[in-house]
C-alpha cells in the first residue's frame, strides 16, 4: 500500500461526496470511484468520516496553498488581505467539500466536522491577523488589535457567504461586495 | 371581539411559542394561554402560521420603536448607528420569536418564513442606509454608497449572530465586537 494509493482514495472520495452529499455516499461508492477493493479503503480508514475528513483536510491544505501563493506574491499588506479575500471568496463555491463541512446545518451535528469547523476558522483568524501584523509593522495600518481586526474581517466574509449558500447573489457580486466592505475597513467611511 | 381581544391573543402566543417553539405549539397552547376559546382563536387567525406571523410582526414592531426612540435622541450619524447597532444586538437573543423567524433552519423551509426575513433584512438596511444618507448630509461621513454600506453593516451583524446562537460568545461580548467593527467602518484601519 502506498501513499499514492491513499491519495487516490481521497481524491475520488472528494469527487463523490461533492456529488451525492456526505449522507448519501456509502464506503462502497468511494472504492468503486478509486477503482479499489473495499479492503484498502478500509486499510487507510476507519469508517466514512475519517475519509471526509480526510478530504476536508485535503482542500483546505489546497486553498491554503493557493492563498499563500498569492500573498507572497503580493507587496503590501492592503494587497495580501485582498488577494485572500478574493481567492478564499472565489474557491468557497467551488471547494465543494470544505465549503460543505463549514457550513451545512446537516453536517454540524457531527462531532468531528464541529472540530474541523472550530480548527479551520481559527486558522483563518490567524491568517489574516498575520497579513494585519505585518501591515501594523510597516506602518500601513493603524496599531489595531489584529487578533480581534481578523476575527471582524473573517465574520464579514462568512456574513457573505449566505447570501452565495441561498442562491440569491453569484459569487461574483459576492466577491465584488466583500471587496468593497474590505475598501471599507481600510479607509473608513468618516469624513 | 376587540382589537384588544386580537393583542391579548399576540401577547399569549408569543410566550408560548418562545418557551414550546413553533414546532410543538398547538393552537390548542395558545388558546389555553390567552385564557379565550379555541373559536375566537380561529375569528381572527386561520392557522398557527398566521399567528406566528403576527407574532413576530409585534415583536419587529417593538424593536423597531425602542431603536428609533434611540435614533431620534442621538444628534451625530455616528452615535445613531450605534444605538441602532446596541440595541439590535442586545435584543437579538431576548426577543425570542422574532431572533427565532430571522435564524432557525427548521423555520427556513416556510414560505412565509422567507417572506419575514427578507422584508426584515430589507427593512433593516434601509434603516441603516437612512442614518448613513444622514451622515452624508451632514458630512460625517464620505460620500459613499449609503446602501451598500447599510447592507455591509448588517452583514457584519449577522455575521456576530453565528457565535450568540451557539453560544459561544456571551450577548456582551458580541456587543462588544460588533462595536469595534463599528469603529472600524468609522475610521479604518490605514494610517
Amino acid at each position: 500500500m502506498s501513499a499514492n494509493s491513499k491519495q487516490q482514495i481521497i481524491e475520488a472520495a472528494g469527487i463523490v461526496f461533492e456529488r451525492f452529499g456526505f449522507k448519501k455516499t456509502t464506503m462502497d461508492d468511494i472504492a468503486y470511484a478509486a477503482g479499489k477493493g473495499k479492503s484498502s479503503l478500509y486499510y487507510y480508514f476507519k469508517n466514512k468520516e475519517e475519509v471526509f475528513e480526510a478530504v476536508v483536510a485535503h482542500e483546505a491544505k489546497q486553498l491554503v496553498a493557493e492563498i499563500n501563493k498569492a500573498i507572497n506574491a503580493s507587496h503590501s499588506a492592503v494587497d495580501k488581505l485582498r488577494s485572500y479575500v478574493n481567492i478564499r471568496m472565489k474557491r468557497f463555491v467551488q471547494r465543494g467539500n470544505l465549503a460543505t463541512a463549514l457550513n451545512d446545518n446537516f453536517l454540524a451535528t457531527f462531532a468531528f466536522i464541529e472540530k474541523i469547523r472550530n480548527n479551520y476558522r481559527d486558522f483563518e483568524v490567524e491568517m489574516i491577523a498575520g497579513i494585519i501584523s505585518h501591515g501594523i509593522d510597516n506602518k500601513e495600518f493603524k496599531p489595531i488589535d489584529a487578533n480581534f481586526a481578523g476575527e471582524a474581517i473573517l465574520t464579514c466574509m462568512i456574513g457573505f457567504e449566505v447570501p452565495l449558500l441561498t442562491k440569491t447573489h453569484t459569487t461574483e457580486e459576492s466577491v465584488k461586495k466583500i471587496n468593497n466592505v474590505i475598501d471599507m475597513f481600510f479607509y473608513g467611511i468618516c469624513t
